[in-house]
């Protein structure tokens, strides 16, 4: 299990590099504009139609600056004119959202241009590049849930701990009507804001329902690295802190907070990368807890798992399993994961058994958010079905 | 009042310069510990018992790195042996949240080491020097309220804008209660966050309610700066575009998605210097939408005022006015604000006239969120007692 855990991290550290560069056959089309992340009026990073972009950062005396993006070695900016400094990536990034930094003389900052996201530790600087299906998460003109920050007691860890739950836009029409409850887990070096500022999954929910894709319910989205990951510190992982946490402290919180049908059949797990690592090794040992798994990048559910997991094929209702395209593909003979299993053929294996289970892929897409999003839109409307 | 506008853009970005760096005929402790508003696992930047701050960045390559804290010049930091750049102010900062920057190689950027804060119109680096009184906004273990993101359409201006809303504590527990509501507004260059990232006001309230000082009520906070405005743009400023966001779609909304008390009595406005002058202009205008008018550090209510707004003697029930002792110090003979007129001698006068008037000034902070957490703590259990 810590090979896993250092496999998340090295991936969601270094995910660029994973991600080839593609081939830069195409003239670079002068059509740039700011990135939709930028912080408020400011006119660099930009991105252009092609998904190239483009960096600009002000440091006059400075003697080399450097993007994090842009293939295996980044961006190598140049002076301007201006004592700006100013470059272009070699080759169209991925679609979707990227974390990056800048190397300043040797030291590591952000681009003062964006907006900053949790990712690796730290708050990151984030560029979108705008993906040819942004519309399912786009902020559109429809009735709007809410994004609710609540601080909950955590006997467990001495702590008062934060959690954002997402609560769907009818939830104060009818004040007597319960939802079901979808725990939703972040990946290693993020936090719980990560579903919501780089995920956007209350915009993707509030578009699913407006659309009448899915019945709504609510998510809770928490802090997932407990003390034992730590900061960089792999080894010893027990995942028994945080499900402690998480189904003794937080579940009740919930239950008792919100109006919430409060049985295993309305109540599913999902998580991205570490968190779909979390989220397989808590709700197998908890199925009357949860009954609708999810793991977005995040390893998968073999028949060795089931047979080994008293009660599996009647508690369970879904397993759906994701992953980006660039994860599973060419480079890895038999497009396995690196998770150990074809996780396609452990899909296969599960439906083959009689156990609700879906394989989805992103196309083109990496260990990155895009992906998850995705993983999400496609989740969501298959939750509490009967 | 475009004047104003320009002094209250001046005090937010130059506060520091503002406030003369104290003597330091002390000792410097050597007893630093991390800022509590560090980023996750970060050692730097420190304060110590005393309230000096030392800051250490690591930018090997670097020619020159200053930190914008520490009177007029800022703290300039030298290399140190390990290539890292350190330094320590040379006297204590005042105690409370301060916003900073890093001048690396004359370029702008954020302290690695340290959270971000919406403020300036940019996510600045944010330090805080432990006050004396810091349990009233501590993360205690009481019952805690939530936080929770909106998202509203506002035809008049072709968005879809967001608002913060703190809901207290036992909003919850009986469905059926009805609450007042205080709408509160940032600062220039600040946004919709400022309130509960920097200010802490939800922390505040918790506390205010556990102690059971306060009536329990929602606080409303949205986005204040207007297309009008705009970045670093001040002339032209005309309060109507936000006074129709905030009056006639923002209010509609809370009221018909909360459990309010719509009435003129059960709804309050306050602000903190731009905002404090928005507060004031939108409630003349409006004083049969609010009852209760607070203004931290933006100016005050004089005779003038209440003479030219019909009915206000019978609609207003309380004016707070609020300052830091170091805005209103020894450097302006008799102790005059840069609003015009002495706030002091106006809330005197209103008192004398038999409007409910509490004029208060928070000891030893500036233009700064101390001062306006303190503000808050005061104007809290002056509202909706009847």
């Amino acid at each position: 299990m810590n090979r896993y855990l250092t496999i998340f991290a090295f991936l969601m550290i270094f995910r660029v590099s994973l991600c080839p560069a593609q081939p830069a056959a195409q003239a670079v089309l002068e059509d740039f504009k700011p990135s939709v992340l930028n912080q408020p009026g400011q006119e660099y990073p930009q991105v252009n139609s092609q998904g190239y972009a483009r960096f600009r950062v002000v440091a006059p005396n400075a003697q080399s600056v450097k993007v994090s993006l842009g293939g295996r070695e980044g961006t190598v900016l140049t002076r301007a004119a201006d004592s700006s400094w100013t470059g272009t990536t070699a080759a169209p990034l991925d679609e979707g959202f990227h974390y990056y930094r800048l190397t300043v003389d040797g030291g590591t900052f952000n681009d003062p241009g964006a907006l900053n996201f949790y990712g690796s530790i730290r708050w990151e600087s984030g560029i979108e590049i705008p993906a040819h299906d942004q519309d399912f998460y786009a902020l559109r003109d429809v009735p709007h849930g809410r994004v609710q920050q609540v601080l909950f007691a955590s006997p467990s860890t001495g702590t008062q701990r934060r959690a954002f739950v997402y609560t769907p836009p009818d939830y104060d029409k009818n004040r007597k009507k319960r939802y079901p409850v979808l725990y939703l887990q972040h990946g290693w070096g993020e936090d719980e804001t990560a579903w919501s500022n780089q995920g956007r999954a209350n915009l993707i929910m509030d578009n699913l329902i407006a659309e009448g894709r899915i019945r709504p319910f609510l998510i809770v989205m928490t802090y997932g690295m407990t003390n034992e990951i730590k900061f960089g510190g792999l080894r010893n992982f027990d995942i028994k802190p945080f499900q402690t946490v998480l189904v003794n402290e937080l579940i009740p919180y919930v239950d008792s907070h919100f109006r919430t049908l409060s049985d295993q059949p309305h109540r599913a797990m999902a998580g991205l990368s570490m968190g779909g690592m979390e989220t397989r090794m808590i709700t197998l040992a908890n199925l009357d807890v949860f009954s609708h798994i999810g793991l977005f990048s995040g390893g998968s559910i073999s028949m060795d798992d089931v047979s080994g997991t008293p009660g599996f094929k009647e508690k369970v209702k879904l397993v759906f399993v994701g992953f980006g395209s660039r994860e599973l593909g060419n480079s890895r003979p038999g497009g396995r994961g690196p998770f150990g299993g074809d996780p396609k053929e452990n899909a296969e294996a599960l439906k083959q058994a009689g156990i609700p289970s879906v394989f989805y892929v992103s196309p083109n897409t990496a260990h990155e958010f895009l992906t998850w999003r995705r993983c999400l839109r496609e989740f969501a409307p298959l939750l509490f079905q009967k």
